[in-house]
């Protein structure tokens, strides 16, 4: 920063100005120029018109770059080159206020629908992207070596290389929709937000005319299997798993749950539906430990092995709750949004079989023709005490069965030596 | 909420109080008791003596939990049978404020350490898990098929199945010290972070005697392989990598890079150290993107495939800088403090080609005796052009020899359509 910045008055909030020239965000309006860009970058900040930065999390890291010097405060964005591979929409679940409130649905299209606002020297920047990709997980070569699946040269080759679409999103809140689905009042939202994260931005507070919220958590990634343009189609069969990350298995394979075999299980439904004439689509959810984060979900793992006889089906949630106070923190109802996003309204085959992301996507309005438990033979070792529990819990079950609560004590996880 | 507490007066930030009691924090203090305990839980904020939130990204999810009545904000965590499997530390390193200046050392013995205060009332957390684990990669089972490992029955058993222990770190800044390791001072380093991330906590403004910051972003996991307690004995070879997040290919395999199949060497490398009598030590840093975020990095991804001559060794750092603004935000600056927090004064096998993160290591005074490439086999088709880019700009390499820029304007990628 230059020595003039660094001695410039500081100001510890913003407060609404009458005659402040900002655009102003008509959300859920049809057009694009209607709803208008939101605008939170940090280049000019009199064209500010939502809270938070850009990045989710990494605006920390972009402040450290320019602390450091190796960032100039004053950079903009080159976007040459980099608009979407697919448009994707708009769809009518855009132009629906409250359907899409934790994203901004123009965010991959800002480069075009708001080229004007750019030429005028606004400094606008996606909070999307698209892009193409080939993947290779080497469970697809083990389906392709059971027969499960079979290359066709296109969508999956011999080699195991899958061809992707995928988007990454971050969240974009608009704050009136978010307290909606959380059936809370707009400033009990905005107060517990400042006040439970230590104060994070005061502007929560002191800027009610400002209902766009860019939060500091990590987003989504979307990845699309066969024709893009046909994901909305009711008419063409979908597969889909909506995925809640989970590090320990997602990369490292962890056999105390069944997250990365049931996202191969997914993707692997999701190739054999685009070879099939439908397309696949996974969403992938930065949710670390159901939103609770690593450090949380590791003290769970010790109490739960630790327990007075040992780590059970019968007692799996009421570790988590006595560490966390709550069961989970993924809070399902905002799950749905990119499915909006993306205009679906029908999902063949739904490769999940929890019943809190069913009833939030049918809740919202879309349909779910089937859904797909993980085949059995996919379940670690170790996880079974979480599958028995969640399914006693309300777990999608096929054939309905769950354990008694004698048989859910009886489903034993390994002890901290084992 | 109570309505009691929803009319109560917000208080926008806090000013320092010289009749306060809260505990201080002399950080890098020998002795637990004489360091104090880092207090950001929000229960009694009269005891708060850090900027920020527990959980990094996470404490925004505790807020909702708490504006939609699904979590009482007095809860407080009950921490029976999660202390950590294994000791680790105190190490000497803990005691040199400048060593450590982005985690708690003391974060995983809170309850052990701090157990007068915490009976007393007062709400400390832990900022670090450790727990132990079982790990199952593709990888690995391909590693033995193909004889570059063996089973042992216990570190890695013929099923594929690898026993490790993990740790889980939230960050926990000092200010003084981070502001130190980017050449910057305190508050330039404050105000920075203050404005450039939309005003996050006025606290860095207005606290200038809390020196102790968790901000909203990932932290990190450590697996450890073979005996824990002798990580830090320089006499035991170790073998490590220090890996940052990559969703696209970590996860779901993308061949456009080299960072799962460099992390599977790196436990490849890991496992057979531990089972030669050594240990292993892979670190996972939540730095998406190089700490850009995925929306960046498709951005980039575009940029790269469709620019003119198409996407090409010679041009690979370039897209990302006209896009960002600078090449990489990870900051290997604060990257060895989980190293110095083990103790680690010296690494035998560094399974990295990174010159940054090398000499980030070796600056702050940990030997490194040999860089490990990965092999050329594991490299995936469309990754030769980061390779060979990143081996032009500084990346090891056994025989020394970087392409001239003719022949890195060879090396090209996949187009979109591709």
């Amino acid at each position: 920063m230059t020595d003039r910045k660094q001695h410039a008055p500081i100001r510890l909030t913003s407060h609404y100005e009458a005659d402040a020239k900002t655009l102003p965000i008509k959300w859920g309006a049809k057009e694009a120029m209607e709803r208008g860009p939101v605008i939170a970058t940090h280049t000019d900040p009199a064209h500010r018109n939502a809270i938070g930065a850009h990045g989710g999390s990494y605006s920390v890291y972009r402040a450290l770059a320019i602390a450091s010097g190796a960032l100039p405060p004053e950079h903009r964005a080159d976007l040459t080159n980099t608009s979407p591979v697919e448009e994707i929409g708009p769809h009518p679940q855009w132009s629906d206020p409250e359907r899409i409130v934790s994203l901004d649905p123009w965010g991959h299209r800002v480069a075009q629908v708001f080229e004007s606002y750019l030429q005028q020297g606004i400094d606008i920047r996606p909070t999307i992207a698209v892009t193409r990709a080939h993947i290779n997980m080497p469970e697809l070569h083990d389906a392709m070596e059971k027969g499960r699946l079979a290359p066709d040269g296109k969508i999956l080759t011999r080699e195991g290389d899958v061809a992707v679409t995928k988007a990454a999103l971050e969240p974009v809140w608009h704050l009136p929709g978010i307290a909606k689905r959380f059936g809370c009042t707009e400033p009990v939202l905005r107060r517990t937000l400042f006040e439970q994260t230590g104060g994070m931005f005061p502007e929560l507070i002191t800027r009610g005319d400002l209902e766009v919220f860019l939060p500091p958590i990590g987003g989504l990634t979307i990845y699309f299997f066969g024709d893009v343009s046909r994901i909305h189609d009711p008419s063409v069969p979908l597969a889909s798993r909506v995925h809640d990350e989970c590090n320990g298995s997602d990369v490292f394979g962890s056999d105390i749950c069944t997250c990365r075999p049931y996202l191969a299980h997914g993707i692997e439904e999701c190739v054999r539906m685009a070879q099939a004439g439908g397309t696949g689509l996974i969403v992938y959810n930065r949710k670390e430990g159901r939103a609770l984060g690593e450090v949380t979900k590791f003290l769970v793992y010790n109490a739960r092995k630790r327990q007075e006889g040992g780590d059970s089906a019968a007692t799996y949630f009421h570790r988590t709750e006595c560490v966390a106070g709550v069961q989970d923190m993924r809070f399902q109802e905002l799950m749905p949004d990119p499915l909006h996003w993306l205009g679906i309204t029908r999902i063949d085959r739904f490769a999940s079989m929890s019943d809190m992301k069913y009833n939030a996507i049918v809740k919202s309005g879309i349909e779910i023709v089937n859904r797909i438990p993980i085949p059995d033979e996919m379940i670690p070792k170790d996880a079974r005490v979480e599958m028995e529990a969640k399914k006693a819990a309300g777990y999608y079950t096929p054939d309905g069965k769950v354990m008694s609560k004698d048989e859910l004590s009886a489903v034993k996880g390994r002890d901290l030596d084992g």
